[in-house]
């Protein structure tokens, strides 16, 4: 396969959090092309099982390569820890996740090897922020805590509000208790939260977000592998966004957190690929 | 067929919110024994399109009657909504959804024809209790309001709580200042918070349990066809539990709604049937 340096990025979630990652993109890398792809119809990917996870990715991949991307990014935690190591080398351009950008961040930055991670009860239930941690370093102690909570509060728009504040105050008070001073934001919504559960985790804990660290990932490999777009023929849609279900609810979330109107989003028969 | 007045009521649920159904059948069936599906592993229905939950309550079904039950109720409203009238008349008992019920008490009871309806973004989407008020009764207005946060508040055992009150009052104060007389809990969770919202809602407001008037429609279905148990062989384990996906969460909430322990969970591979 030739490169095309101005080919798109392929990012995937299993629904609208991924938005949060493509955010990082379009912000950190804005010559680059993006299409989306959110499992509106299969969300949430949590619950489902690891071979279940690793079917469903390798029908998004199928269905990002048919769109000639150059890249791919697995913008879901649950697909990251199933199913990117399984299937990063199936296909013939580079996948990378939101697991490993994170956590390389936090065990640089700990101090006290005292390192928090926050995330849907799938995520934190893998334990896969744990495992990629001690095999950066053996000795970091990992605190995990799930926040079902978090999810609809920020599909709901409550994003500066004292009622998240409050749930956030709940939900993060074992981990002051443990005394973290490096927090994974381990959730593609959480990010969202940023000065909330900064407020409520005090100036002294670093808050790190995978989506950020992911952009700059990316940033790198495409710079290194000479991928990187000129950034000459900047098209009028450079962004492009496929659903699998119920494409409204995408299209609010999408223009609520996005820098522009996302007026475009196409239903496509995942199954099929 | 024949009728075996001993045989199991079957229940299903899109996971674990149909037990506050099989919770109100215990109640007011004592002498019933109760199969339960909770299909944890394809959750939440809501988001799927209608072709999908025909083909989901299918499979259930025909799990079912392997395990003969001698009625079927769907304790889903999105099933209910979606798949119910369809397939029904497919199978060889009486298949009862948690819609009508509950309906046909709020229009009976209603003074003012002002019913307000809570459930999930995808039940109030639907619009399936303005359709079935209507049919009784064409002057009724049918109030929706999607409370998204509420099943994950639930799920969290948050139940008689501040936040979950506070939460409660910012959803309900639109219906309040639409001065509805009735108040329909339209999902499957909604009855645990009960409390929170008729304290929030007033007196003067009737809360229908929709759960709890299924229980009383299978019940005078069942006398009426003669085939209420006799109740003379209770058995040890009157109730069995089935899931599609990850027992655990499914036995703790179980655990923490009905009145003894669930001990039994068994996965079963649903896409089999």
């Amino acid at each position: 396969m030739t490169i095309d340096k101005e080919a798109p990025i392929g990012v995937f979630d299993s629904g609208v959090g991924g938005l949060t990652v493509a955010r990082e993109i379009m912000r950190n890398l804005p010559s680059e092309k993006i299409v989306y792809f959110g499992d509106t119809a299969r969300v949430p990917y949590g619950s489902k099982s690891r071979e279940t996870i690793i079917r469903y990715s390798r029908q998004i991949i199928r269905f990002l390569l048919e769109q000639h991307v150059k890249a791919i990014v697995v913008a879901c935690n649950t697909a990251s820890a199933f199913a990117l190591e399984t299937v990063k080398h199936e296909f013939p351009v580079p996948v990378i996740g939101v697991i490993d950008a994170g956590a390389q961040v936090a065990a640089a930055e700990t101090k006290n090897k005292r390192v928090g991670v926050i995330g849907t009860e799938g995520t934190i239930g893998s334990g896969i922020h744990e495992t990629v941690l001690h095999r950066l370093d053996p000795e970091i102690r990992v605190l995990g805590k799930a926040c079902p909570l978090f999810v609809p509060l920020v599909e709901e728009g409550w994003l500066h509000d004292p009622l998240t504040t409050e749930v956030a105050a709940r939900y993060l008070r074992e981990l002051k208790d443990q005394d973290i001073d490096t927090l994974i934001l381990g959730c593609t919504h959480y990010p969202l939260l940023r000065s909330t559960i900064g407020q409520v985790m005090g100036e002294h804990v670093r808050l790190v977000n995978p989506a950020y660290e992911t952009a700059l990932e990316l940033k790198a490999l495409l710079t290194d592998s000479g991928m990187l777009s000129g950034g000459a023929a900047q098209e009028e849609f450079p962004y492009r966004f496929f659903v699998s279900d119920l494409a409204d609810k995408f299209k609010s979330f999408a223009n609520s957190i996005l820098p522009y109107d996302v007026e475009m989003t196409q239903k496509i028969d995942i199954e099929k690929y």
